[in-house]
Parts: structure tokens; sequence; C-alpha cells
């Protein structure tokens, strides 16, 4: 139990106890500064082994840029009009969406009324998920790239509603709190040149009557589609003037989530989300800064 | 629950009630014999999709020729002496290992006293299993790649120990029905060319009291090691003479089993674990071979 406490507890404890100190890692010239070394014990930059994501390049141009931090993993991955995904063929969803905002995307004509939940072909018939799972399930079809994010393009709009971009949501989460938290990456583009994010789900233990930790979710329909525990995204706050980045990051229970807490509660870590996720994120942003913040509460 | 009976039975009902029939899928010249039609859509050979496994080729010496038959995924891929592995990061266990037993393979002087377990530090710290994890947990250090299946060579043998090829698994059935699996692996040898084994942990669903399928597992340590409810393994027997390959598919539960239990009833058909595990095998084998008698059932 003492174990489970001190590798979880900020993610188990739920809202409302998040933790409450400033995770602050200021690297400059690839150097670290003096006050930053007992602070990268706690969000690790360890050396990456052989064949890593971070290795990998992309063009500077077309959706290229949306993966300008790097991959979280290198699996499966599904490069659309203006997000990257990389699937999870065992539940049924994706294991990370990344998308790149700010105003050009975020404005345009596009309409989500000619937007239809799609089956995705890319992925072979034995691990998609289709409409027929969803039905009647009493979850909703959730975005992981939210549709408003894309009004610059009608395709790139459609191509959010392909249900690979989708997982099980509870419908008040979907359309209260995470709709907020949806809402407040939007306005985040006022403050910065450009946002990026990351939005996964998690499937994360909790303690049982015997004592011992278990990870248990639903699976829904005939393809057996997995139900996360929660779901986390991981903001990318970039400055102008490469005056470095910002990294935020949330997790919420896929539940009811009163509208009033407010979102800040729900930072955590960015290590908690890189361990309970099997992804990483600090090594490959650190690649590409000189200057990262990484914020852990408010 | 019908629609649940229909996806799953087979590996839900348990031992003693695996399935029946023998499906024979006989496809000569790449074209489909009008016998196997039919079963064609027990055991799917569908179209593939853009960046798949099954394109990825490998040097006809060294290990890649454990690889022959193909990748059933390819994320985060890690090529040892005698065996190649696909590691999970987020359950810090492999998505599979792939060996290929042979009467060479089999023989020499290799000895396990010299062997232990130990940490794959090719796996970033944060996504680890370590020794700690499973002391005192109840669980066994159960080898995927078997020990024994690697005496040609004391590095092979001994990387057989590294935790990235192990997963928590029951005593009882590491110690008797399942070391039982391994010695007619081995024993196979002497029927055939080449003995290609797969083995994986599986995360399969069942139904709880309220009527609906949950999937749920422990989780060991402060590392999270996920406890899989169950194992697989797919045995590609490759003929002399190039008569062809047989396929043999297994699944048993990671719980103590009755060692009267004849192996035949563990059997499964190979759509089965795909579906369960996110895996392809039959695709990439069909790409090989122009001869596949797939065995669900004896």
């Amino acid at each position: 139990m003492k174990r489970w406490l001190r590798a979880g507890a900020t993610l188990l404890v739920g809202a409302g106890l998040g933790a409450s100190v400033t995770h602050l890692l200021s690297v400059r010239g690839g150097e670290e500064e003096p006050d930053g070394a007992g602070l990268l014990s706690i969000i690790p930059v360890l050396p990456i082994p052989k064949v890593q994501a971070s290795e990998l390049t992309v063009s500077p141009v077309g959706p290229g840029v949306v993966m300008k931090y790097g991959f979280p993993s290198l699996a499966n991955i599904k490069t659309r009009e203006s997000y990257v995904t990389s699937y999870d063929p065992r539940t049924r969803t994706a294991s990370w969406v990344i998308e790149r905002l700010n105003p050009a995307t975020l404005s345009g004509s596009s309409d989500r009324k000619y937007c239809e939940f799609k089956e995705d072909d890319s992925v072979h018939g034995c691990h998609r998920a289709t409409n027929a799972d969803y039905k009647g399930s009493g979850f909703d079809r959730g975005h992981l790239a939210a549709a408003a994010n894309h009004k610059w393009s009608q395709k790139a709009m459609e191509e959010t509603f392909y249900l690979s971009n989708v997982a099980p949501q509870n419908p008040h989460l979907n359309q209260k709190t995470w709709n907020n938290l949806e809402k407040m990456c939007r306005s985040l583009t006022k403050h910065y040149l450009n946002v990026y994010v990351c939005t996964g789900p998690l499937y994360l233990p909790r303690p049982e009557a015997d004592g011992k930790l278990y990870v248990r979710y639903q699976v829904l329909g005939q393809n057996h589609v997995a139900v996360p525990t929660h779901f986390f995204k991981v903001l990318i706050l970039e400055q102008a003037n490469g005056r470095g980045v910002e990294l935020r990051s949330y997790v919420l229970p896929n539940e009811p989530v009163d509208e009033k807490i407010p979102l800040e509660r729900f930072l955590v870590p960015i290590e908690t989300i890189e361990r309970a996720s099997g992804l990483l994120f600090v090594p490959n942003i650190m690649k590409r800064t000189s200057n990262l913040q990484a914020i852990a509460s408010r």
C-alpha cells in the first residue's frame, strides 16, 4: 500500500489534491543550470536507448510540423491532414494523438454537421472499432484530437471523426469538463506561438479489497473497444522568438467531473503520465529546445 | 452477453471445451484452392494496410532467420543472439518473443546455473521491470523464450533471463503444464525442419456481475508490472523439402492447470489470438509460404 502511494499518489487521489510544487527545468546551451540539477531527478531526462522515437526527423512543412517535439512512441503511426497518431491495435483506440493549434488552424468555415464518425479502414478488421461497438454502450465517442481545433480545413475536421481518433468517454465528462479543457487549449493560442496538444487514454491501477493493485477497464461491443480509466493531455506551449517551451500535463478520470473544480487541479508531473502510458515526452522535447519549463501545478 | 459469446467464447470457456474443428488452409501458387475458400473467412488473410510488419525483410543469416515468417508487430523490436522480441513499455513485459528451435539450438553445454534474471537496461528506467517488482509477489518470473531452447550458446541462454523476456506467471503453471508445453515444442524438432515459437501475454476480458465485459489484471511492485490473464504460444512448424508449414496456436490461463488435461485441449483458432493480442500472424506467413495448414484442434 505504501509502495503504491509512492508510485502513483498524484493520479490516484483524484481532483482537489494535485501536486503543490512547480517544477522548473532550465537547461541552456545543452548544460544544466546548477539550480535545475535536483529537479532533473523528478522529471527524468535519462539517456535513451538505441532505436528511439526521438531519432526520427520530420519535414518542416506539411503534417510533419505537428511532430516538431518528437514522437512519444513509434508504433502504428498514422499521419493525417492535421494530426498524427499512434494506434494501439489491442485496445482498438489510439495510444496518443498530436495536434498543433494556432489561430490559423482554429479559423475557417468547416462545419462538423458534415462530419460522421467512421471506421478507420487503414486498421486491420481484426483490430478496428466500429460505430456498432459504441451503440447503446452508454459511452460517447470522445474525440482525442478535437474537431473544433481543425476548422481551417473540412478534410482535416472530417479526419478527426475516424474511430481511431476516438475513445469511449463518459458523456458528462465529454460534454462538460473535457470540453472546457479543449476550449482552454484553444484559448492558449492567444498567448503562445503554437500550442502542441498530445491526448491519449490511460489504464491506471487501483487498490482492491485484497490490498493488491489491479488495472480494470470495461470493453465495448464485438470488437472489445477498451474504455480508458483516465485521459491525459500534454500541452507543449511554444513561446515566440525562441524563448523556449512550457509543458503542462493533465490527467482526468473517465467519469463525471464537477465543472467547478479548476482545471489546474488536474495538472500532474509529466513523469506520472510517462510511467503510466509507456510513452516518453521529455527526452524528445529536450533534444529540440534549450529551455523547458515544466508546470506541474499552479 | 450473446455478443460476447460470439466474439470470444473459445478462450473464455477455458480448458476442456476447445474448438472441435480442424481448420485447413491450402493456398498454392498464390491462388486459393476451391476447398479453402470458406475457411478463409474463419482465419482471415485480409489485405493489410500500408506500413505493415510483413513488409520488413531480414537477412537470411544471423538472428534474422528467427523472423522468417514475419513480425507480428513492429513496436520496440529488440534483437538478441537467439530470439527477437517486441517490448510493451506500458505493461513492462514483451508483446511477443519469437525463437527458432531445431536440434542445433537445443544441444550444447550451456547451463542455467550461470544465468541470473536481470533488468533490461535497453528499456527506459520509467518502463522497466526489476527483480524487486517480482519479489514476494507470489508470481514466478516466467520465461517467454525458454532458457532450455538455447543450449547452443551460453550468451543466448543468458539473454533469455532479461526481465523483458519474462512475465509474472503462476508458479504451478510455470513449473507444470507450461513447462510441458515448452518440452512439447522441443520434441517437435524431431519431426520438423524448424519449429518457430512465438510466445506472449494476453489480457482477456471476462463478464462481471453487471453483465458487462471487463479486462482486469494485477500489477506488481513499484513499476506496476502487468500480470497477464493468459499466455499464448503460436508454433510455426516448417516441414522439410518446402512442403509448407503447419500452424498450431495455444492459449493457457495464468493459473494452475491440471497436467492431466491434454495440451491439445488448449489449441485455439489463430484468429482468436490475433484479435485479443492486437498482433497479426497469418497475413505475414501467407506471404512466405504457398502451403499453410492451420490446426485449431486435434
